[in-house]
């Protein structure tokens, strides 16, 4: 079976590793960074490369699994470009963190039956092909998005992928993701963001000295790649931005409480603590 | 030497169980729970204990140091209890997140030469005696505040005390102390509060599955004890307030620029992320 990962960054330089190691499939590489191509091909990590997406309309590409590893709006792009793979014998899936945007593409094209979409709920804050990683996907969440006109061998062939690499499978419709990702993954990151905005304003240079427990891992979100978040960001802007209002009531609501008194405020911590520990 | 230790929770347990294992100091204990008492004297963390604040005041405790170490409102109570060693040959130190309002004491009583106010900035999200370590302050950050009529021997006893340790010791002036760590330290555990606010009111339930990095270190400041952070809250409110604001505006430029397209949100996370890379 041949494999082809477009883009060797982090995840799809981690999918390499990992299937590399793993006997019977021929892994291909396309990064429109040669020197990704190279290294790849030098770590042995890729047995080979294509040039260009038309290849793939070649008769030897008849079992392919293609898996689109971009940044989120480069992967749509990508899966516009591979539109003439649309219902072939080839099985397409992704890695990215919003659905939506792809979705709408899937729905021009009426639901193409060979489209799988997946999202690794696995990275780091770093980026880039250096960074990838042997075991990236152990344990870790994989989400599974695609409609009822996908035929079961494609579904099946994406989840032996990422089984084969140790993943944990689950399922959500594509709009169900981006709500639930807005809330659990983009505005974490938002908050990042807005946290250091708020002290890069500040006079006091020296708050980095004070920081203790909490803020260093609240900052460390906003170390990822600032090309990938800018893409989840527009690509699910409807989600978030309402998660960001709603986030925005609840400081004004803990505003309010630590002007009223402290029983009141710590009533409300409480409930909160008692709700963490019951669910996180 | 006799050292006072009131309060014998996570911070008073852990001071407790690093001095127990100097020679020459007479360490007793002071808990309105009895159980505190009797659990310290059994792993013989204290030497001993004193029923009432009012001991104090007899002759052989002229040399003490005396640790306040409960939660920051009680804080305030404990120092106005104190106030006929005001002025005398004892020390008197706390370990309390926020201090201007010890400091508006201080002033009511004429800035006492015999106070040196701490923060040892170390804890955990875990609070009580039970969870209390040996080696908890090795290395952390100890922030000394006292004003100019404070006697030198005073502020020695109770820098020795932290460095006796392995704490390093920095100084702040109270009021620059409480606009530091609203920031550094008070507003990332309002967002976490907030943050699990948000999720708390959504239908989703299973959020916490699909959460990825991140969210789970941001939401483990809500675990921490509620007590305490009611009070820093509601203690340091006029600065934690100003800094929510300030947040606040920075998420609402966030959804302006999401709003507005990729390459606007993409130069301002990079701006971002550089920043926290020279700073934290």
């Amino acid at each position: 079976m041949n494999i082809i990962i477009i883009g060797l960054g982090l995840i799809g330089g981690s999918i390499a590793k990992d299937l590399s190691e793993i006997k019977g499939i021929n892994i291909l590489g396309f990064d429109k960074n040669h020197q990704s191509i190279e290294n790849a091909l030098a770590n042995k990590t890729i047995n080979g490369f294509i040039d260009n997406l038309d290849e793939l309309t070649i008769e030897k590409y008849n079992d392919s699994l293609v898996i689109i590893a971009t940044p989120p709006r480069a992967s749509l792009e990508i899966l516009r470009a591979l539109s003439s793979l649309f219902n072939s014998n080839i099985t397409i899936t992704d890695t990215s963190s919003t659905k939506s945007a792809l979705e709408e593409i899937l729905l021009e094209f009426k639901y193409p039956n060979n489209i799988v979409l997946s999202h690794p709920v696995a990275g780091s804050h770093l980026s880039g092909q250096e960074n990838s990683l042997k075991g990236l996907f152990k344990n870790k969440e994989v989400i599974l998005s695609y409609g009822q006109s996908v035929l079961s061998k494609h579904i099946e062939k994406v989840r032996n992928l990422w089984k084969s690499m140790n993943a944990r499978i689950s399922n959500l419709e594509g709009n169900v993701h981006d709500y639930v990702f807005a809330h659990s993954s983009h505005l974490p990151h938002v908050v990042s963001y807005a946290l250091l905005m708020t002290l890069k304003n500040l006079d006091q240079t020296d708050i980095s000295k004070f920081s203790g427990g909490g803020l260093d891992e609240f900052l460390r979100l906003a170390s990822s790649s600032s090309e990938m978040w800018a893409d989840i960001f527009t690509l699910n802007k409807e989600n978030i931005i309402s998660a960001i209002d709603a986030l925005e009531e609840n400081l004004d609501i803990i505003k309010s409480k630590i002007n009223k008194d402290t029983q009141e405020i710590e009533a409300l911590l409480l409930d909160l603590k008692n709700f963490k520990e019951e669910n996180y």
